[in-house]
């Protein structure tokens, strides 16, 4: 069995499109097998008090997320379009994520709202959007849309924003080891990953 | 001319104490000429509405560091020792930093803070810690506290603080190159470094 890594991200986090676009191959590379999942970090803002993303409240922090994002995208060759409004309704995106990490099409689907939302600007907010996506995956789009609004779904998108609470995790992305190791960021993907694989021992 | 990196820290700052201890390295390494620029976060935070550390006011957040810095700290074969109280009282520090700035002793002794801070737990807002400090470094102790007290220094440590904002900081470390490009945090740092030597041409 390979060492896996939780990969919990947020659609309307900007550092979590990053890791997304990359997170796969670096996975590949390093040997680990890289769990995706989706939550929400309004709840997990909300009970600390925030009523909007900390670069909005922040006005210089937001400036400056701005900028350090872009030159990422530049060393990475990503795609980079500052989406309008920001942050994006992500609620209908991880509902649907969810219906695709269990049928299969969960790391596509991601990727792909993750492209347009930061790629292209669009509003993954809107269902015609998310429509359009599953279509261009070769995913029938009104089951998967009609799946991720029943309850069952809605309760796993609850339970993971809840796991990821108890885990500790107050933004997006975040990486968790097998052996519970948290790791914040885009910044921390790497070592996260170099964790998992680490020879047992005296750990720091 | 070597070219320039201005490394903006706060003696009270987590991750200044890291960026502190291996920016001297990573700026000879690089062929930059780091420029040490004590200030004070307290009043960028409380300009923002904050009266605290993000890690006191976050306790998710402050807890993952602590974690997040004892990892770097072993990483980087760094003592580690979380100062109590925490934040530190830091102004007394900062003043006789630019002092020592000065002076020509400054580098030497800000490590010497932080250090002590964050290695060995001491509380450096007291005068009778910073004596020592400075008396281990064979600097006169009680010229440079009286200088620190003058009207000129308190000036400039104002001064500093003001510009940091100006140049939209709004936390510790942070580094600016001599185009304006801000980069914050010890994570950023080889990238600060980095930028301030690139080829001149299009930038991202």
């Amino acid at each position: 069995m390979r060492p896996s890594v939780d990969f919990f991200f947020e659609f309307a986090s900007t550092y979590s499109y990053v890791a997304a676009m990359r997170v796969g191959a670096l996975g590949d590379a390093a040997g680990v097998q890289v769990r995706w999942r989706p939550f929400l970090l309004g709840p997990i803002f909300r009970a600390q008090g925030f009523d909007n993303s900390p670069f909005n409240l922040q006005p210089a922090k937001g400036r400056y997320m701005w900028r350090d994002l872009a030159r990422i995208c530049a060393r990475h060759e990503l795609p980079f379009r500052r989406p309008d409004p920001f942050p994006q309704p992500s609620l209908l995106a991880a509902r649907v994520a969810h219906v695709g990490v269990d049928e299969g099409w969960g790391e596509a689907f991601c990727r792909a709202v993750f492209a347009a939302e930061f790629g292209e600007g669009r509003q993954i907010g809107e269902e015609a959007v998310v429509h359009a996506l599953l279509a261009g995956l070769g995913v029938a789009p009104e089951p998967a849309l009609a799946r991720a609004r029943s309850d069952a779904i809605k309760e796993r998108l609850r339970s993971t924003t809840a796991e990821a609470e108890r885990l500790g995790i107050f933004g997006a992305p975040s990486f968790v080891t097998a052996d519970g190791e948290l790791f914040w960021g885009h910044d921390r993907m790497a070592e996260a990953l170099a964790w998992a694989v680490r020879p047992a021992g005296p750990r720091a």
